[in-house]
């Protein structure tokens, strides 16, 4: 089997936003589909992993697109394990279309955890150390890893939002998708109409669930460049729990 | 060509709640998406109709299901015309596995606009009244057909939420399926754990935008019944006007 998964989608309608492009939301979300099914054809996915109470946890996610697919249009999600060691593996993504003209690239880096403690778990405890078999460490990947998204007090308090049953996944916490809307929510249509995405960065910290208030306090830290805290309030000790962070980079357009 | 489009799909990982079962508001994205490749395969599609100055309106949707496929179970959304009118047509959906076990089915009725005018037009003047050609009456679909949704003044306001840049389609509008997702996350986790969405129903009256806020007021109309209606403030007059209109019928389950 080719160390490389291949995945073709097709943008539909309702993922697609204003401008007849995929929301960036959806595209992680098959990004995320793809590293499912490219490990569980070859043998680490989250179906096997369950019965031996491991479970993938995503870390971080770095996506960088020169363009979005539109509408109905056909891409192919690359992705394959760049590295791996004790605790974390680096995944890799590459977006592109039939004829291999390439829409970006994505970069993700998973941990491993024992489902039961929620304790980070040794990848090569699985299988002998079979993730080694898998790794391609020669396929480029131009763009830049998740770095720590750094960020002062003058971060501001632009929005709070409740989370409710439909951000909610399988595991009981927010989905990972979800946290990627609402933070693109954050800004509006008119600016979108004259911005497109350059680059999204996240890096989960803490679980949320159900009922729990998301505040967002957002940074400024260059031109078309911001920085999202999503923050908790702790149930039990009341305190602000770090969520994730994120980092947007936009790009000026002139929609033509 | 078969009247009667089939298209599999499969319950996405993070298109199933914390059951495991897909979402309702996912389930109604592929229905849309089916009903979209049907009509597109048969010349009466939306990118023809784009063409052409038309478009097809979803007036009112009901699903009705004694099971939700579960995650990465593969499933099939068949969809046919059942009847056409002038201003209206029929169109219907039956969801099953591959071995024909039936999950559900749905019910749908489309409007076709004119794009510049926003009004009705006459579906029978497309291509000689071709949409004959493709109806099936006799097939099943064994569920009711949406109704009008009574209300009284005893509705209570149980919710008002914001419209953000995700909520927001191709059209400029807020996404059909967004509407589903925001009334089915009126009931929490707690809630879903004791009981199934055994009918959905919604009716769409007007359109809402980027921007708009609103206002979900709800009413238990029978045990497990409730009905909700979503308004919208007039941004011109500032009336309240109603948006759609909802009523869910839940079965209580027990988890085991």
């Amino acid at each position: 089997m080719d160390k490389i998964g291949k995945y073709e989608f097709m943008a539909e309608p309702f993922h697609c936003d204003f401008s007849g492009h995929m929301f960036l939301g959806h595209l992680g979300n098959q990004m995320l589909n793809a590293a499912d099914f490219h490990s569980t054809d070859r043998g680490f996915g989250m179906k096997y992993l369950m019965n031996i109470k491991r479970s993938w946890v995503l870390s971080r996610l770095a996506i960088e697109m020169m363009e979005m697919p539109s509408q109905y249009e056909r891409y192919i999600v690359e992705t394959w394990v760049e590295s791996a060691m004790k605790f974390f593996t680096q995944r890799n993504f590459c977006v592109l279309d039939n004829e291999g003209q390439v829409y970006g690239y994505g970069r993700s880096v998973w941990a491993m955890i024992d489902t039961e403690t929620r304790q980070p778990t040794d990848i090569y405890s699985i299988d002998n150390g079979a993730i080694d078999k898998w790794i391609v460490a020669d396929k480029p990947c131009p763009i830049e890893k998740g770095g720590r998204v750094k960020m002062t007090d003058k971060a501001q308090l632009v929005r709070t939002i409740e989370l409710y049953y439909n951000d909610i996944d399988i595991n009981g916490h927010v989905n990972s998708v979800k946290y990627i809307e609402h933070v693109l929510d954050l800004w509006n249509i008119a600016w979108y109409r004259t911005h497109r995405i350059k680059r999204f960065e996240i890096a989960y910290v803490a679980e949320a669930h159900q009922g729990d208030k998301l505040c967002f306090y957002m940074e400024q830290t260059a031109e078309n460049e911001y920085c999202v805290r999503l923050v908790k309030t702790d149930r039990q000790s009341q305190a602000e729990v770090e969520v994730c962070r994120s980092k947007v980079s936009f790009e000026a357009i002139s929609l033509t």
